[in-house]
């Protein structure tokens, strides 16, 4: 026992107790014949009072008893007292508990502190290369290195907890609604289809590989196949994909499925989670999700994971916009703007930053138009030469604009429009500080598109993957209009990000068969990739779907924050590295000759 | 909604409900004009009742009504009627409940039947290859190329539930206590030591490999230098060796690990979850665990995982053996016996089948020595030309063999005859019967030794891993006689099994270079396979210590089995290949290219 108390419970129940603490050196603060010294653990932090004048005698007797010293280097032993303990040296402390003069409201053992008596140094440290503090000094590339020291810090060691925090809540929904965790393999096999699989060769299996799932999606279906009628698994993921800002080549997910079930039935009940979720661990109740079409959500913010916490919803002005001579508009194939609240104050230098920011590559629109709303009721635009006030009017009305706001306007082809206009609505928001991280507004987007035409190769490939089921009224369009083709497929999405998505999926051969056809599967293709599957399908699969949350990004966003790395213990950074232990590594000729590989450099 | 109710749920109190359940028919049986369906789901069985006499026509007619079939090839939709439905098929009824004339009292819904009213094929079924009952006919290898079938069966989809349940106490009991579930990475660095590692080559990263975690041993012990106090992790391990059986190459430990603590406080805490467990997953109330050391349990039972349901303990006998003229005894290191229960009435044919049985390459022994122990008190021994009445006499005190037992005697260099030995009490203790998996036996073997010699290569290994700290009292001996030493580690036993082992760690800089210089790395291959965890130890690494259970066994014994792979839902053959998916598998070039690699073949 190195401790009868942890450095967060001390209260005022505990004065005239001795107690014995274990943990880091905060801080050491010396006045006069005093010193104070603030003794870390993970619940908190302890004052320790160092007092010569009543007890100098008594410890200095302590420090010639100290023993069992884990210190090897003698010339570490070289302090002289107590006071000579430095910042994350980890000691153990033993005093009595006192009420304590200058009251510290703000931690939880600030009624009391600790008159030392004795103590043991259980360790040293050398100087932390950032300060361990809520706000650190350290630098993301530092902190990284030495993630251990950065877990010691408040925030990440907070992050951590409320993730293990979220996943037992998860955990302990679905399991007593009956859901039962099945581990599913990680040595599985390596399909072309969707992202790169990570694989890894056989050594009992010359010249074979196993992948690593990219997700549990066949298994999890088998499942259901198997009659495990609900699963869920907090599992781990796998992409080998460039890593865009804010990815990681490994990732979690809840996954989740059901069987007997139709797309109403998994609405509910992971809607259910999520309220629960947030209930739980925010105290926040929100009402019944609303519901959006995916179509819907494109035409009306542009984007499939519409952030619903604020308004500048799209208004097309394609009526209003293409009567008259601006040959720019005239020639697009959608007009759209949105209506900025109290914008209309913007200096010419302020909306000329905005049309440098939308005209940057990652944003690509060639151009924007705006339209002040005067408080008088009149409008001043930037292409007053082609619209007058009543083309101004009905711009205003169709993007909701009141006197005080900005209406900016994009034209163009309509998907790439759309997306150049969300990015600038989610910008704005952000700078209009509207995309506040303590509410929370979650919605279903459903009726997605089964397929999605990959422009670069003409082929259409599934939008979520090949086992979503399509809406049996637009079967009738696979041959013909392709693109137009729903699935019953859905996505929570939640502030603007896709926290969870999924489908009801196909269970049957036939489907399944044609279904690999349209997406350019040779039957020998579909059959060494998936035969098992369908083999499954034909004993008896009962209709099932289900959804996978990423967890990294949901506990980010309930933690109100946005960045998911804060929220995994040891990340990789964005080439894939773990800059800490230095992986990935070469390894030697003796294992790669043992798995029949050899480099191609 | 595909159901109103689940097939196991209905009961008396449902009498004259209209209820809608769905499922698999598990059979169909024809009497008359009555015909009984007993329709499974995950949950039970229910009986469904079609009385042609009294509802003939509306049946006739919902038949004709059926759509939205998930059928696809029109011949199979030729069926007649309700009774037409084969094994296996998925259907959706609707009926009544009603009263059941011969009540089943086996089963949750034997009260009950329901009444047929309506139907709906959800799906059909091939004949499957094995029948789905509790009892089947389908052998190992075909069971696992079907699994999804196998998983429909009672015994393989409780042994999924139970182990879900074991999981969820697990996390329940630890979180309860404030340890913290934290996800360590999956794609980690190659370390030569211990088991061989899979490997996944990095596509970003020419030429390097990470590497598949054998345990997160270093990321736990990192995240005490975290400070995270209290860690466990319920998570996947990888270990490429060759097969021995019921191993997997995956496999899933409870990892677990706190700060400031002694060994004593760590047997305390998981000796609670392990009791934990056994309450509320079996209802057993267990004693404290008996303690024993490894030098104990390997004079004592041959064995530092001894199964404690019984007897049978080692009597060794140099002392009674070694003073006449039989050469074979006076050459051993150790002549060790034990004595049988009620084996004294073996035919002479049976213990010779016994002594073949211990020279079977698998034990090893090249003769054994057998001593009768008559009812009257007289021994009738093997030996009998060299040792006599009152050697006998003595052998059955240090034995504690009684009137009835039999003493069978094993000798030669201790080590393997203490192995030998352990394998024929544990073979005579299944066949005796005495080995019964309702009774639980847990204990702890501690102090175990810090190294093991290598016998092919002379060397010293650590015989947990290299991060086991020693017993400081042992520490002298590091350099004079290293098998001596004694570690802090300690494994937790439960009916001859090894369930769980740890060992307080090192945790300063100075001892593990130590350690791994005892261990024969050079400097630099310590510093490029373990260089962070030893800089972190720079930084105030608190005393730690921990552990981990293997989930797999644990839960198979648990469940009062000893096959692990019944436990897994997709679990691997002895060749590392999951039969059903067809993994590991060959990738196309393409992919080979990427990764930078080549085969060797």
């Amino acid at each position: 026992m190195y401790r009868s108390h942890n450095c967060g419970e001390l209260n005022a129940s505990h004065i005239n107790t001795e107690v014995t603490l274990a943990g880091w050196v905060q801080t050491v603060r010396k006045f006069g014949s005093i010193t104070f010294i603030d003794l870390r653990d993970r619940y908190g932090i302890t004052q320790i009072v160092v007092d010569n004048s009543t007890n100098t005698e008594d410890y200095i007797e302590d420090i010639l008893k100290i023993e069992n010293l884990q210190i090897h280097n003698p010339e570490q032993k070289g302090f002289d007292n107590i006071k000579s303990v430095q910042r994350e040296w980890v000691i153990q402390i033993k005093g009595n508990v006192r009420e304590r003069e200058n009251k510290n409201k703000n931690i939880s053992t600030g009624d009391i502190e600790v008159l030392f008596k004795d103590f043991k140094i259980l360790n040293t440290s050398l100087t932390p290369p950032f300060t361990i503090e809520d706000e650190t000094d350290g630098g993301e590339e530092i902190r990284m290195k030495y993630r251990y020291l950065d877990i010691r810090r408040n925030p990440v060691k907070n992050n951590l907890l409320f993730r293990h925090k979220v996943a037992m809540e998860v955990r302990k929904y679905l399991s007593d609604l009956d859901f039962c965790e099945v581990e599913t393999p990680y040595l599985i096999k390596s399909t072309p289809e969707g992202a790169r699989d990570f694989v890894v060769p056989s050594r009992m299996n010359e010249g074979q590989f196993y992948a690593l799932p990219q997700s549990p999606q066949t298994f999890k279906q088998l499942l259901m196949v198997g009659g495990m009628d609900k699963y869920f698994q907090i599992v781990k993921c796998f992409r080998d994909e460039d890593l865009r800002a804010d990815r990681q080549p490994e990732f979690t997910q809840i996954d989740c499925e059901m069987a007997f079930v139709e797309q109403e039935d998994i609405l509910n009940i992971f809607e259910g989670l999520t309220r629960h979720l947030l209930k739980e661990i925010k105290g926040i109740e929100v009402e019944k999700f609303p519901r959006m079409t995916y179509e819907h959500a494109m035409k009306t913010y542009g984007n499939d994971k519409p952030d619903i916490r604020f308004g500048m919803e799209f208004g097309e002005l394609n009526e209003f916009a293409q009567h008259k001579e601006f040959p720019i508009f005239n020639a697009a194939e959608l007009v759209v703007g949105i209506a900025v609240p109290g914008a209309g104050n913007y200096t010419r230098k302020e909306i000329d930053a905005l049309i440098d920011w939308v005209k940057r590559p990652q944003v690509g629109a060639s151009g924007m138009v705006y339209a002040k709303c005067n408080e008088d009721g009149t409008f001043k635009s930037s292409v007053d030469k082609f619209y007058d006030q009543e083309d101004l009017v009905n711009w205003a009305k169709v993007t909701g604009a009141k006197a005080g706001d900005m209406i900016f306007v994009l034209s163009g082809s309509a998907n790439k429009t759309r997306a150049q206009l969300s990015a600038l609505r989610m910008e704005l928001a952000t700078r209009l500080g509207l995309r506040n991280p303590a509410v929370f507004a979650p919605l279903w987007v459903v009726d997605f598109p089964l397929l999605e035409l990959d422009e670069e190769s003409g082929r259409y490939h599934a939008m979520h993957h090949p086992f979503t089921s399509p809406k049996p009224e637009d079967m009738k369009l696979l041959e013909t209009e392709p693109g137009k083709v729903r699935a019953n497929a859905y996505d929570m999405v939640l502030n603007g990000n896709e926290i969870g998505g999924g489908s009801i999926r196909i269970h049957d051969k036939t489907t399944q068969q044609l279904m690999f056809k349209y997406l350019g599967f040779s039957e020998e293709e579909a059959k060494a990739q998936f035969g098992f599957l369908m083999d499954a399908f034909q004993f008896g699969a009962p209709p099932h779907g289900g959804l996978a949350f990423g967890l990294d990004r949901l506990v980010a966003i309930l933690g109100g924050q946005e960045t998911i790395r804060d929220f995994i213990a040891f990340p990789k950074n964005n080439s894939g590295r773990d800059v800490m232990i230095d992986a990935p590594s070469a390894i030697d000729n003796t294992q790669l000759n043992e798995l029949h590989i050899q480099l191609n450099l």
